[in-house]
């Protein structure tokens, strides 16, 4: 069994569903040897014409090469489908890119163990439709050697492709983290454009404005990461006691306008209990003593 | 009385706090007479050492400038300190850069109405060390006139010195909605660190990623914009539907790893309504109605 990545190495798809078929196309782009499998078949059409080998079992496809991706629903469908398998998953590579939680991963990571097979969890951070740009965000986790030897076949999948470390929960804990920021940015902009919508501003006339506030606080990160992992949070702008005056007013506006309160105060009681275990004086990087608990 | 910007015109300022004195520093520092008042004189005492002249009455502070400048801690001191100056602030430019409400703002706008006083509501997007800076953001709002008028001297405060429009209320809107956005920025990266922190990764390790995720959402932001503005949120890359899955992993997995859940439950909430609503297949620029919601 090859098993090095030098030149076009082959390439095992399991799962064609919209992301499962991006990945494969990518993979062939690219010149990679891609054998699929799929519940429905139907699902692979487009791929052979495009010279994918479509295999008649999980086992004939993981067979087929050293590396293999699983891209389906859940990690209960991957277990459904690969439990039968280890003796033939047994000195390959596995690359699971399917969405989980880090326990899932480390469970999957657990049973790969016991069966010799080299486990890499991943996440993908865009949509099928970004999969091969040169800036997209792949996420991989496990033993570095197994991401050594295929490095260069994963890369057709995104540019931006990085290995995190040996633990296999970092995947998913980096894909819930960005998903996490991603939602919150979000509803900022979505309250935002609620509020100067009442005075009939578009929300495409504030969107600089949004964009320029966006930017600011991404400066601020570095500097609120030293603190974090300092443990100390001196307030070199502005206190949290300040910033709860502002929120203060951003819910009597909110509430003024008819539009949503509920953000605001989530924000406020955050800042409330911060400032009630002593921080009023601290810069916003203390509030991560909030996130910490359950 | 002069009333040109013209050269280094005088500027009145009202309130030395925190923020009064770089205001006053920064008029100061860009050459233009500046008179300063404030209830405790002991804060004037460095102005005055480089030049301020000090009002011995609000009253004389008002009338020795074409333009007047007032930041107190709130509006009410606002009304407190101006409500009998009416006949003297007639004919001059009011710009007040007090934080409030829309609604605040308004009713000044209209006190200075009837007494023919210009008033402009205006918003200060940084903290006393970013006054001056080339990139700093102030806001103003009210009759273009007097913006025009007197912008050059309000460019000392701030490069990206921006006029909003003539309805007093955009200054503190866009004020309000700026802030929104920087807690749910801030908030998204700290509930992040608190998972990437359970793997013990740094904050400042994680840092960099965050930064991407906050960028790629920056950039979707034009595009959800127009979706807003024309009412309809075709899903051209993601639905709330499988937004909601995520959601459900990242509750899950911030209640596994004990980090704080009541954030993505909060998320999770937006998202169930908006589908309730019939936005599942939508793109999350469809929550914009429910932001629209008191
Ligand atoms: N789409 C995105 O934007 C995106 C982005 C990042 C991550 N992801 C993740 O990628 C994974 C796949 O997403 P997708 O968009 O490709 O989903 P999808 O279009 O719904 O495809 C689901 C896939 O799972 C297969 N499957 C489901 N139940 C099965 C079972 N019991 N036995 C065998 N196969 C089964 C389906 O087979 P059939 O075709 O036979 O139904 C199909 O191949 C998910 O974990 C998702 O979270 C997706
Ligand atoms: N600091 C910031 O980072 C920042 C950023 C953006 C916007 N702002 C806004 O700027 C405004 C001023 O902030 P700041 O940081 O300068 O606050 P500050 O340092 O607390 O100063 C408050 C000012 O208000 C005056 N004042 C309060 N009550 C008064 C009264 N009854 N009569 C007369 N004067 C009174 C104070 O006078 P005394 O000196 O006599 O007490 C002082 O000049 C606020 O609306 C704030 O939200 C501040």
């Amino acid at each position: 069994m090859p098993n090095s990545d030098a030149g076009h190495a082959s390439v095992t798809v399991i799962g064609l569903g919209l992301m499962g078929q991006a990945l494969s196309g990518a993979f062939l782009k690219n010149g990679h040897a891609t054998t699929v499998w799929n519940r429905s078949t139907d699902k692979a059409d487009l791929l052979v014409a495009k010279g994918a080998v479509l295999a008649d079992s999980v086992r004939h496809a993981v067979t087929a090469s050293p590396l293999v991706i699983v891209c389906v629903s859940d990690y209960d469908v991957v277990r459904e489908l690969l439990d039968p398998l280890g003796d033939v998953l047994a000195g390959r590579v596995l690359v699971n890119l399917t969405s989980g939680t880090s326990k899932q991963a480390r469970e999957i990571a657990e049973w790969a163990a016991q069966r010799d097979v080299a486990y890499l969890d991943g996440a993908i951070m865009t949509t099928p439709q970004g999969i091969g740009a040169a800036d997209t965000l792949l996420f991989y986790s496990g033993p570095q050697s197994a991401f050594d030897r295929h490095e260069s076949t994963l890369r057709s999948l995104g540019g931006a492709t990085t290995y995190l470390g040996a633990d296999h929960a970092l995947s998913s804990l980096y894909d819930m983290a960005v998903l996490t920021i991603m939602w919150n940015v979000l509803n900022g902009f979505l309250h935002a454009a609620a509020l100067v919508g009442t005075a009939n501003v578009p929300a495409a006339k504030f969107a600089p404005a949004a964009r320029k506030g966006i930017a600011t606080v991404a400066d601020w990160l570095s500097g609120y990461a030293d603190q974090i992992d300092g443990g100390r949070y001196p307030a070199l702008d502005s206190t949290i006691d300040t910033h709860l005056a502002a929120m203060e007013h951003l819910i009597k506006e909110s509430e003024f306008l008819g539009v949503n309160a509920e953000l605001p105060k989530f924000v406020k009681v955050l800042a409330d209990r911060s400032i009630a275990d002593g921080h009023g004086g601290d810069s916003y990087a203390a509030m991560i003593e909030q996130f910490r608990k359950p």
